[in-house]
């Protein structure tokens, strides 16, 4: 039977054989919920850097450059972290460069797995979809927040593993763990996600919005996915 | 308000500042349960160490030496990891140097911590009634299973958690996350461990009866304290 696992950083993925797998890649506050819609609005693909310089530099080549660091839009950047900033009639038709504290770094990491691909509760039926007509294993990959587990990407990997349980036997423990804390917690995960550690660091910086936005359930209908390095629509 | 933190893995310490904290080490199956037991049964006090060399050479210096691998007694040791090799007349008064896969890998990472002491559901309230009189912030540490998160210290850290909520505010996400998990099992605790792949791997060493017992609540109302590299009862 095919299996899943859960890495809840990216402090622990090398425990994880990528190898011949799928990867789900999750930040969900925000920059995997910043791709799923950006492409969804028409973004022609993005291509995701782990330092700012890498994203800087496409600058020259036509790219619009998006940049975060700490929850911050960084200055001189095009784009900042916002969903919204990615659903403006100026990305459409065009090519994104993005780096981000913790997505992209995650997606830096999976390089060995066979897919890479990109989930957020904005597209998790899509996603699901895509698993369950696929033969391989699955690692759920959590961005978290600079190397610490955080709430919402480890909710969003209990949603899918909850949603996947049908067709993947467990690898290990960490699918047990959040599938349980997505069922304690699913009545009201806006809620809870609100009081989770980077929500209020995000609130501090004024992006309630975009936080009710990112928890919403199959806005689109899509999976993106890393091809020679650039995410692109399936 | 002081702080509780969990940190899930032994890969994740480093992201912890342990300084002037108290450090709870969890290492459900089995070796804190081992140390609780082995400690009210009356062990004089036990050294933990971190590689197999370092316990067996303290066998010239008149201690048992226990020794762990992979779920199984070392050859030449004189106790494996099993709370029942810690509740024999054998050990009453006698000095203990030990080393398991996980737990004493903990141990060795917390030294920079005010004070290490040893969690157990054994001995749970104890515990609890230990840090809710100290004036420290707390971090709960739980040893895993190579790097890897599992399910049983996990669900300790989440009953801890939620024992101390009133006393103590959360440091990360951590907390709110194994606290969801353990409110969504712990009606059936045992029940889940049972299910966890650290107990379906000892299962096959044949050590049901080791799982039940080191699930059980406040058998003991003791707490095991790191002195001078010496676990010794508070």
């Amino acid at each position: 039977m095919k299996t899943i696992d859960v890495c809840l950083s990216p402090d622990l993925i090398h425990l994880h054989n990528l190898k011949d797998k799928n990867v789900v890649i999750v930040d969900i506050l925000r920059a995997t919920s910043c791709m799923v819609s950006g492409l969804a609005f028409g973004i022609d693909h993005i291509i995701p850097f782990s330092n700012l310089e890498g994203s800087q530099a496409m600058k020259a080549e036509g790219y619009l450059i998006a940049g975060e660091r700490g929850g911050e839009k960084v200055e001189g950047f095009d784009l900042g972290n916002s969903p919204f900033d990615y659903m403006d009639k100026k990305v459409v038709g065009k090519k994104v460069a993005t780096t981000t504290t913790n997505g992209t770094v995650a997606i830096e990491k999976s390089r060995a797995a066979l897919n890479v691909i990109i989930g957020a509760f904005l597209n998790i039926t899509a996603v699901v979809n895509y698993l369950k007509q696929r033969d391989e294993s699955v690692i759920v990959f959590c961005a978290g927040w600079k190397g610490k587990v955080n709430l919402e990407d480890s909710l969003f990997a209990g949603a899918l593993v909850e949603r996947l349980q049908n067709d993947f036997a467990n690898e290990c423990d960490s699918p047990l763990l959040v599938q349980a804390a997505y069922q304690s917690m699913k009545h009201d995960l806006v809620g809870f996600v609100k009081n989770s550690s980077h929500a209020k660091r995000l609130n501090r910086l004024n992006v309630h919005k975009d936080i009710e936005y990112c928890m919403k359930l199959d806005v689109f209908d899509l999976v993106p996915i890393l091809k020679e390095g650039k995410l692109v629509l399936l």
